[in-house]
């Protein structure tokens, strides 16, 4: 198959792309801006293009970054140079900008791409298009997108419903706001809509609906990482009351239970947390940040059998040099004021995963913040790399984590209540 | 003055502090557990302390990490080195962990403290005596705090109502979940209290409300850094269209407005930006994340003195190595694809402040997130600490930015409010 790539501005784009109907190219990106975003010249050369493709040629575009596909070799967006290694996730973006900077960001966080596709003003290539494409890709097991305004709206809300019965799809909607209506019709042209009509969107099609870059890395990787995952149910194991304070806090406004654990149970952790300080009910306060790494395992082993929840999430505890006195910086070694165990506690979690087979999840915030912190961020990151490779999500904050747990736990509930509506069976 | 610090285990601590007493020591700090918060033989314990205090002495805690006092050369808390420094922030906290996480992950914002006091179970000092303290203080310009139950909670609205009206006064209230309020009872044995009630309170005293560490140390940051400050029109620049949809969503979520600029400025604006795949409506649209230095001045100086806007965010400009592409770390070179002009780039805000005398905030995302790429990490923190120097305060996100903005800008309009309903003026 040819494919080619036009940069020219837009007045020259139109013969170009009839050259490449005629030179039998079967898709063209155009890179190039000044199209119907710009104005009522900019919609006719757009319009001219869309007639020459639709003689038989695809476009991808224009005002867009294009096509980034690994596996077929295809890396290059404009300004950046992204990850050569394939991966289970497909972006949509119709924000070129968005199409490097969510790979950019999630790289770190261990997630590759199937494809990513900036698909700009959406000349001939869409997002219903494209959902259907990804829908087949056996490599793609989960869809993100960021979308503007989709062209056609009835056909988008049917893709959308079909294939979130089979694969999960996160969407981020920019441009609900009046400003931001304003700023989508600048920069694709598109139509913004109304937020009423976009809640019912994904309450009635099962997709997941995200709000920020973060949430949407946080969101993938939690799909990645978690199985097929229903369970509201769920303990907070942290170091300090304040902490399980603000945990029960965050799960409950998402809609997660932090259960109460009862009483004989209790009585089981009172046994093995410090005996002052500590809090057993859930969240449990293992007293510290820095507990003596038995005290995890055995926390962490007595509440995933006897506590009747679905997940523990881990939070915040000193699995790294995440919590060091500032000033100590530069020192790769624990600090011994933390305890020595700092190496045995971050190994604690994955140990536990593979004993017991349960769902993790851990919760490393950026303790330091200075330049002259370095060294602390770095060791944290590797930790971070240590647990994503063992299988175990990890989240910068437990409001973060939390959310993106939710997001989960909503698709597969709404993914069995359509099923059920549709094949006819009470839900 | 003697002050004295007590660790024993709870049951040795009444006759310390009777000790205390007879020795002519004026207050102690209580950091041991085991008393209210463990059940009725430490309700018991405590009762005997505060008997003792009512006799002549002060008492900070149980249950706390107790004084943090830079300037009066009190810089332990429990596993953690504080810094040496003094600052305007005073923080009092409910929890231990808080009173050492909040400095720790503030340090690298440039903020510092005059104070931080952990109160624990506030057998003695309570939340009401560190407001009437820390508004009479002259080194402290902003209280922030974390609450989970006040003692006296009419007391306490009082108190908050009256310092709000001089100082800003920012609260993070834990513990107003199910989960959340159980575990401020096993905490520190307060009662966490209604939503409702909690809403109304900030609502009438004018009190800021921040509901996570990040917030509450934005809030801070922007306090310090902006002037008296009230005007809700902003403009955004931004580099790329999806982060100009984006940006608006945010502003407007929080009630700040970003009007579409008039016909003849977004004329002259357009003469300074790239002819295609930018947008001079508001927000701005430089075309690119790394826009030539030239482009980024003109704008900034059109839209502050021609735009009619209080305040200009320059979000997710690649002032440092922010999003150079993966490979690239370990050169700490600014990578030419995205323009050799970044230090010149990077310097314009500071340029434009000091010129035009108007506030400015910069939004610098964390691009990319693997221990592989630390030194882009460690070249963007120096870009924070560079504008922080230069009195612009660095956000990591434009929602947390223009969140931490609104919550400055209520703070005065509701002062306003205050002052003008108890002169008996109409507001």
């Amino acid at each position: 198959m040819e494919f080619a790539t036009i940069t020219t501005p837009a007045p020259a784009v139109p013969a170009i792309v009839e050259e490449c109907l005629a030179k039998g190219i079967n898709a063209v990106q155009i890179l190039s801006a000044g199209f119907r975003e710009a104005g009522e010249e900019g919609r006719r050369l757009e319009e001219q293009i869309a007639r020459t493709a639709a003689r038989g040629l695809r476009v991808v575009g224009p005002n867009c970054f294009g096509v980034y596909s690994p596996a077929g070799g295809l890396t290059i967006l404009p300004g950046a140079d992204l990850p050569k290694e394939s991966g289970p996730v497909a972006f949509i973006s119709q924000s070129g900008g968005y199409a490097i900077r969510v790979p950019h960001r999630a790289s770190g966080w261990g997630i590759r791409f199937s494809q990513i596709v900036s698909y700009g003003n959406a000349c001939d290539i869409n997002e219903c298009d494209l959902l259907e494409y990804f829908s087949q890709d056996p490599q793609t097991r989960v869809i993100t997108g960021y979308i503007e305004g989709p062209r056609d709206g009835p056909r988008f809300f049917r893709r959308l419903k079909e294939v979130s019965q089979t694969k999960p799809v996160i969407i981020w909607k920019g441009g609900l706001s009046q400003g931001g209506a304003r700023a989508v019709n600048s920069h694709t042209g598109s139509l913004g809509g109304e937020e009423a009509v976009w809640d019912a969107l994904f309450r009635q099609t099962g997709a997941i609906r995200v709000n920020s870059i973060e949430e949407l890395i946080d969101t993938t990787l939690a799909f990645l990482y978690l199985p097929e995952y229903r369970g509201r149910r769920l303990t907070v194991i942290g170091g300090g009351g304040g902490i399980g304070v603000a945990a029960a806090d965050a799960c409950e406004k998402v809609g997660l239970s932090v259960p109460l654990f009862p009483p004989e149970l209790q009585k089981k952790l009172t046994a093995i947390v410090p005996p002052a300080g500590a809090s057993t009910r859930n969240p449990v306060d293992v007293g510290s940040p820095g507990p003596r790494p038995q005290v995890l395992r055995s926390v962490l082993e007595t509440v995933l059998t006897e506590g009747r929840v679905d997940m523990a999430i881990i939070s915040e505890l000193n699995m790294s040099m995440a919590t060091p006195p500032p000033g100590s910086a530069g020192n790769p070694a624990p600090d011994a004021r933390f305890g020595a165990n700092v190496a045995e506690l971050s190994r604690i979690p994955v140990e536990i995963k593979k004993r017991l087979g349960r769902p993790l999840m851990v919760v490393l915030p950026v303790e330091a913040n200075g330049p002259e912190d370095i060294r602390v961020e770095e060791a944290r990151r590797q930790v971070v790399n240590y647990y994503l490779g063992e299988g175990i999500p990890v989240f910068l904050t437990l409001e973060r984590a939390v959310k993106a747990l939710s997001n989960v736990i909503s698709y597969y509930e709404r993914r069995d209540a359509l099923v059920s509506v549709n094949q006819g069976i009470p839900s």
